[in-house]
């Protein structure tokens, strides 16, 4: 008599093929359940495999395009970046994953959903929060947080004996020294070597984007194409092949723009970041896809965004959506309502954005919109007295100065000295 | 009879002298000042021309070290940031070279005070409340906004025209076809041929930073040691000269730091930016100095700096700040109240960052700090379990999940399917 | 020849009616201009009198609907408040004023707009600040700002000097000694003998609010239904009448709740706050409809907003929406991006709030909602396990306390003590 | 054998005697604590209880001048309030108390600390994250969120029934059925009748505070003095006993001001409000001190606080300030960080406020400041032209009419009309 149906997060890997046969032997039946976000991975590799272990159904989901639309894009529109540097690439993936994975579980009639995240990290988190989110009676099983689980498989060596015993396939090659997450917009490497944060990551480490060392000597240029903040055409010429191509499918142009930024070194980071759970942690990302999008994003604001609109949107949206996206709270209120606000930030956002791809460089050639016509290079000219006068910035500097004199005199007179 | 001594900000070029010899001509006194914030600049052959323009005096002022103590190196412990890109290389200068003027003008016996800022840019908003503050009685004479004055000088012929008339000496050199401002931190370039802002700048305009394809193919490493967030220290061997560098003094690190970053072309930005006075303009910065001291402070503070201190100060502090001294603020209540929070923020930023320049990127090879502990590289692994239970996390989540689960109780009782 | 028409905002009282002169003998033909926002005022002899001084027309919009639906129920709906006490009354009807005079402006061919606020108030940028939205093209005539005008009338004697001159009436009754400003929301009184801040108005001056000491002795009860946070019913039981009123229409109930907090000595305020124009000004105002709007609301949302929406809402939307209101700018970019902010935050802010009136105090006597469940007396209570396991507080305290006790342990390492 | 020495915060009551009796039977050795903040309360009687059930030692401190001093004070300065209502009055009292606490345990040498906070509330919180900080080896001993101690204790027979079995005696007066939390500053009242939000609380629950239908007909005017944001000085002639009293003394003042308060119904509130473990609870609250010291210095700041400081502080550091005490967060580094903000807010706040205390209302008279003066009546003045011309506002609104002219122009362009 099974418990009832489980499904589980399976990647293919060690932990969560044991995790498989662990629930197995707790007697639940288990429904494994894959989602194809742009990772390399042989997905039939994995669904053999789970079905050797005893999983009842497979379900891969390729939710590619809905990760480029309704995730990638809008974190491009509102310019996310966590702690300065980190463009989210981890989290972002989260959302799409958790909801195609309670879809399913609630498709093939699971009580309950299981994952192979640690006890320590972020992942566990944003899973959890939007399984409750989605499914607010769901159970969740999660191993490594149960005492029966992380008690008998304490070390690696207890994992592989137990594959052993159920006759689990364990990969050949050797276990890298440090843990990644993939996905079409980025890569993670942490843990391992990795946790010295003086220890500079080994070159072979970095699998997705080219040293920029060894990235060609001439630069690639392309030309972006924004509508409401959303890419909407990406343009350009292989250096390579000399072919040109214009790119208008969201999940093509993600791909073009991902691949073109790897190929000339673009998006590299490494960083010491703050986990939700209050620990810190170090972390190698790339993400080229996402480095160039915001970075052509940025520079098409100054061009069409009104100024208080986009300082307002600066505190306030973008801090507030990159740490919610971060702390895995994509499904609850305050998300809602900040999402709200990232359409009617956008309205004006529409142009284009010339860039050139270099050696880990993305340099801005130029950019104009066709429709916006906040700058008017005519007024801003040093040369020109058209649109207002010059003694208008007079009476602005007067009533500015009001406060300013007043200060200036209150130190004066308790005799406080202004300084530097 | 003199109308009584104006102290005007000289800059030996055209547009300032035109400025010095119309001011004798309304019958003021005149004292020519200048300051050395690090520009390139012939000063003497300035203070010469100054002289026999006519100016009573010619004060020079050597405020360097002033400019990297109290201005440079706090921009550095606050992120200071404009737009998302702009590091504020002119803004920052403001404040020294408006106390230095106003300190000379009480010297001098000043009553006025000029300039040569024209009326539809920053500058002259940033001068005068400087001014304001630090002497509330100050009169200014901003010909540029005068109408007795842009009216007469409507072009540059009336320029030249009048040079020749009052036998002002004119560059034979050609004028650029764009303004530029330099300090040892930045230079600027604007309007001109540069107000399309698709038009890439052409190569020579670049003038102090190595355009990255010529840089050096070689890495130059340095390293950097912060205390309280500010850099003590320099280490670094000349990849030219096999030399070893160890620079602790300010200045000296200043200068070096930025040398190396413009050798190895770091630091080039072109953006539309939007200006205080509500026009946006297209401006191109080298900014190698500010560009690798931020990136060495941000890399650190997510080694040494408290999660929830850091993300406070991003958001209030830092975008704060960044907003004043862009809008030329520096000397205001507002200003003097958010500098107070500089330094509570970086008591614990103590430690060292491991750099390498090449071709434009500026990449972290490691950092450490022998004082602060924050970063646990025990804890923080995910194959132990020190510090806290795995099912504390359980907890955690459990109490993140109460509104979580509400929220998804309501849409679900509401018949709102909750989508991404 | 008239030099072309303009729509003046006309009050009947003395300066609009010598400006309505002035801009005649001027030149212009006029348009005379009145909204009708819920003063108290006689709208027919101001007609008259507009007329009889030369007026070609004389318009008279009524949008007390537009003002109590589009303003003041948002503003209601987003706490709106200024500088902590000041619930907005003026700058609320400014917009709506604003709009209906362009609206005349443009139906009957005026290329210009004239007011007479005077050059150092608030008053003069709302008004100028929408029309410029409204109208792009428009002209502004402030006279009170054209050194012409403001010469000519350098005191209330060259006023009624020019009024005996023109024909123009001038009521019998002594001047007040402050200004006033007077919608269906709100009264303002300023200037003249409250330009002490010390002085405690008379108490004559308040006009609409019955002093609290002169209050009824008994409690007026009355319950309000919120929908997505607008009042959308007032039930009550008159205490006077002893009638029973159930009021659903927007204009009616505002009129109902605003009597019936006058009648009980509610919203009367005193306090001296910053203009946009960097002045400091004393202003004393009766603002009890707000008062009793919002008191209702914040109540409400306690019961049935998610907490951190709420926050979120507080820090960000309230405060920002407040400001731009007081700042004149409701027609702009950020203001149309903040307000759209304000559905999204409300959609779970419906229920009921029963309050008293008494003497100057309103006080919450209960609310309740039907149709949200965030509230969970069951879960709450001290007394129940329901909801979650007290253990799991233990775990939610522990990943608190990492970053705490690192802090403690950081300070004792250092030997720095921790004290309050 | 004693398994160690625990430090138990015991208030005589009947759950936190059942503790001491449980700790007791552990094997712990235990120093029973009481804190003096200020509530009513027969300390004596407790100490005996404490002893007679097996305490090793009562200690007793008085902690009411620091609780005034360093935190009730401070929060005035910073206008602390939590979700628009409530004054924080419990929040307010925790750090003292733990801090009075942690400093007994380590004088008496105890490992750990204990107290009777129930799992689902913030006290909990306040109190642990205080002590670890404090002590970050302290262990924890929290009974109700003990599974062996719950269970046990299900329900307030069991705890009668062990009360019996070990000598305890039990109050004879008939439980409320609420809870309370009092100190000087403040009580709260929550749980039982009060978990239906709809329940009018009972005349009779209100225990400090005068019903404002049973206050004074006569108002009670009272004249408060700041320096740097602190009240230093009350004066005030009692309307009962016509006595003239003048207190500088800290905790004399606030003692007064409270009394004062309480006599004049000023300060109950009734709120639902957001726990920090997200749940929501509905409490009163009688909090007549901290209303009257707020609605003091929120006035002053009016006349002598610079209005951008005052934006900044109110948006970023009020609320921040009140989320970190209210979740128990002062001993952490962000509230360090955040306390190091009102200093430098509160240079300018000094002078003095005129109050009338009246059934329920804090009516403001008047307020001068002998030292500031940024409050210019000439300058404010309607009916001057000193210190700045007309004609700059002109000025100004025409540089702020750049961006809101585009805005208008865009729409008009876009076909789309501005509505409100």
């Amino acid at each position: 008599m099974s418990k009832g149906k489980v499904c589980l997060a399976y990647s293919g890997g060690l932990d969560t093929s044991i995790i498989l046969a662990w629930l197995l032997e707790q007697g639940y039946e288990v429904v494994a359940f894959m989602a194809d976000v742009g990772q390399e991975e042989d997905f039939e590799a994995a669904r053999a495999k789970a079905l050797k272990i005893g999983a009842t159904k497979v379900v891969i989901s390729d939710v590619r395009e809905q990760f480029v639309k309704d995730i990638i894009f809008p974190a491009v529109q509102v310019n996310a970046v966590y702690e300065d540097v980190y463009l989210l690439g981890t989290s972002l993936a989260r959302p799409v994953i958790a909801k195609a994975q309670i879809d399913v579980a609630e498709q093939e009639g699971c009580f309950a959903v299981s994952h192979g995240c640690t006890g320590k990290g972020n992942d566990q988190i944003r899973f959890e929060l939007s399984f409750y989110a989605l499914k607010p009676d769901v159970q969740v099983i999660a191993p490594w947080r149960l005492p029966e689980f992380f008690n008998r498989f304490a070390g690696r060596k207890d994992l592989l004996d137990y594959a052993a015993e159920k006759g689990i396939p364990v990969a050949q090659t050797k276990a890298k020294p440090w843990s990644t997450d993939e996905n079409m917009a980025h890569i993670s490497y942490e843990a391992g070597i990795l946790e010295d944060p003086n220890t500079t990551p080994p070159k072979d480490m970095w699998k997705l984007i080219t040293d920029p060392m060894d990235a060609p000597n001439t630069p690639q240029d392309i030309t972006l194409d924004f509508e409401k903040g959303i890419p909407v055409k990406l343009t350009y010429k292989d250096n390579a092949t000399g072919k040109e191509h214009v790119v208008t499918d969201a999940l093509e142009l993600a791909l073009h723009v991902s691949n073109l930024g790897r190929a000339n070194g673009v998006g590299r980071i490494d960083i010491v970041e703050n986990r939700y759970i209050n620990l810190k942690s170090r972390g190698c990302y790339e993400q080229a896809l996402l480095t160039i999008l915001r970075k052509a994003h940025v520079d098409l604001e100054g061009l069409v965004l009104d100024k208080e609109v986009r300082q307002l949107r600066d505190q306030f949206v973008t801090t507030t959506y990159s740490k919610l996206l971060y702390n895995g709270s994509y499904f609850t209120p305050e998300c809602e309502f900040i999402r709200a606000m990232i359409e009617p930030s956008q309205k004006t956002v529409n142009g284009t954005v010339r860039l050139s791809l270099y050696k880990g460089n993305v340099i801005v050639l130029g950019r104009y919109s066709n429709t916006e016509s906040l700058y008017d290079a005519t007024e801003s000219s040093m040369d020109e007295l058209t649109g207002f006068l010059p003694t208008d910035t007079t009476g602005f500097i007067a009533i500015q100065a009001i406060r300013v004199k007043k200060f200036g005199e209150a130190k004066k007179a308790s005799g406080e000295k202004i300084t530097l």
